[in-house]
């Protein structure tokens, strides 16, 4: 199944141009006092949450999905983690572009690891990029993402498909500059997921995904995520190595060559097969307190 | 005020050797339902939860504080700030022992800015340190905290102080290897928040605490936060012009020289001046999926 967060948080299921507006599958989760869940309380209960959705959808109201906001699929991620030159074009062209390595060492990932994303930098395709500093460069990062579905900690490879309960679309959006990785992607806006999740008994094989994104239509990164330096079971296990990973985590598996600057004004498109296609508009953030 | 969590979640009034348990006080919090604000409802709430503390406190049991398990002080943070080499002598020391940079460049805190730990790495005090990589060094790092507690974006230093609601103690654990920061330092238990807030009304002066770090009572860290290199202010505006800063987003200010290996069975004892004083036992972590 498709699920999307459109408009005013409503939930839908996706199919085709429409969306059935399947908000109340949403009173299957509970209340919450504090102190908070750490996790995604819709992905922690999504059995049961895609269960009332097949129950209330044929009576549910049909839109078309033109004109919907929306809204990142994953509202609550407790960490969002990344995957650093992980296809093997990408660290080639890190390496060789000082506007991207800013005469950082550029190594491998089998020895940096991952890093985080702040979890306040999480929007849906419809909120677009904000530049915060335009006079820096600002890059597209195309990604497939794994949304975690289950707790776990030391997961061995063998079982790391086990805790992926769906896949979706990010754009791991990256300022330029010597500074660490966990606070130049973190700039509020610069994780775009969407437009929708697609649960994983929907995708045959997550690492055999072509994928392509487009600035203003001109093609920038094309690539299938084959070429994934280390998969995404490997991906799963050194994550869980260190932390345990939680129902929502979010899981952006790298992106390949062909990054680029991106402007105010600018329009971003990206695909990836299997999955579905999300636009997302780039405009200067507004200076505030 | 000297508000502590304690036992199965309750809310307490520090006094001396003694808490009142004004749990009654989180009444004045609301129930959330999905999606779950991403900030925490109690440090957003915290003048209303106050009040009421104040209302309820003279008729609340009150019970010896030792024996009490405490428990993080904040619950939910949304983001889990820290400051790398935040203290000159500490830079001079990471730059001069192998065993802290592997071989990475040790750069200025002004050219590399800030770091992000997972929130599922926060504990408090009385759940201890559980080393996930017993066969690495693995350090503890003292530092003092702050507790974001207005929302802002792009704060002028000028304004920083009004976005501190409360300080408090915590332990940036830290496994030395060649992997980005924000792998290394968010293994779970590796932030260690405690053992209390104290509301920024009584601390006259965050920039002139002493504060120390024993080991099995032998003293590995002493420095007074006069010594950061980027003060508070400036933490707050670096951070802000990246991301928007919400309540209970806790900021590490950084650690002084002296950090050092602890393995299983040591005890960690950290005290900062108008704060208190925090014991946190090491030991290795069970290996679970």
């Amino acid at each position: 199944m498709k699920i999307c967060r459109f408009d005013n948080d409503r939930l839908g299921l996706v199919d085709g141009e429409t969306v059935r507006d399947v908000t109340a599958a949403l009173d299957v989760l509970p209340n919450h006092r504090y102190p908070l869940p750490i996790f995604d309380p819709l992905i922690a209960l999504l059995p049961e949450v895609l269960e009332a959705i097949r129950r209330i959808a044929p009576s549910s109201p049909t839109l078309p999905l033109a004109g919907r906001r929306l809204l990142a699929p994953v509202a609550n991620p407790g960490k969002v983690i990344a995957a650093p030159v992980n296809y093997k074009k990408h660290l080639q062209e890190a390496r060789e572009q000082v506007e991207i390595h800013h005469n950082n060492q550029v190594a491998e990932i089998e020895k940096i690891g991952l890093f985080l994303k702040a979890t306040s930098s999480v929007v849906g395709p419809s909120h677009g990029v904000e530049i915060q500093h335009p006079d820096r460069r600002n890059d597209h990062e195309a990604e497939l993402v794994a949304v975690i579905g289950k707790t776990g900690r030391n997961i061995p490879r063998e079982r790391a498909f086990d805790h992926i309960s769906a896949y979706t679309i990010g754009l791991d959006m990256t300022v330029r500059g010597p500074q660490e990785r966990s606070l130049r992607k973190s700039i509020d806006t610069y994780s775009v997921v969407g437009p929708w999740l697609v649960t994983a008994d929907e995708i045959d094989d997550p690492q055999a995904l072509d994928f392509w994104l487009t600035v203003n239509g001109e093609r920038r990164q094309k690539a299938n995520t084959r070429d994934l330096v280390l998969d995404i079971p490997a991906l799963i296990e050194m994550a869980s190595s260190y932390y345990t990973l939680q129902p929502g985590d979010l899981l952006f598996t790298g992106t390949p060559e062909g990054v680029g600057p991106v402007v105010n004004g600018d329009e971003i498109t990206v695909e990836i097969a299997g999955i579905g296609r999300m636009n997302v508009a780039v405009r200067n953030a507004r200076r505030v307190t």
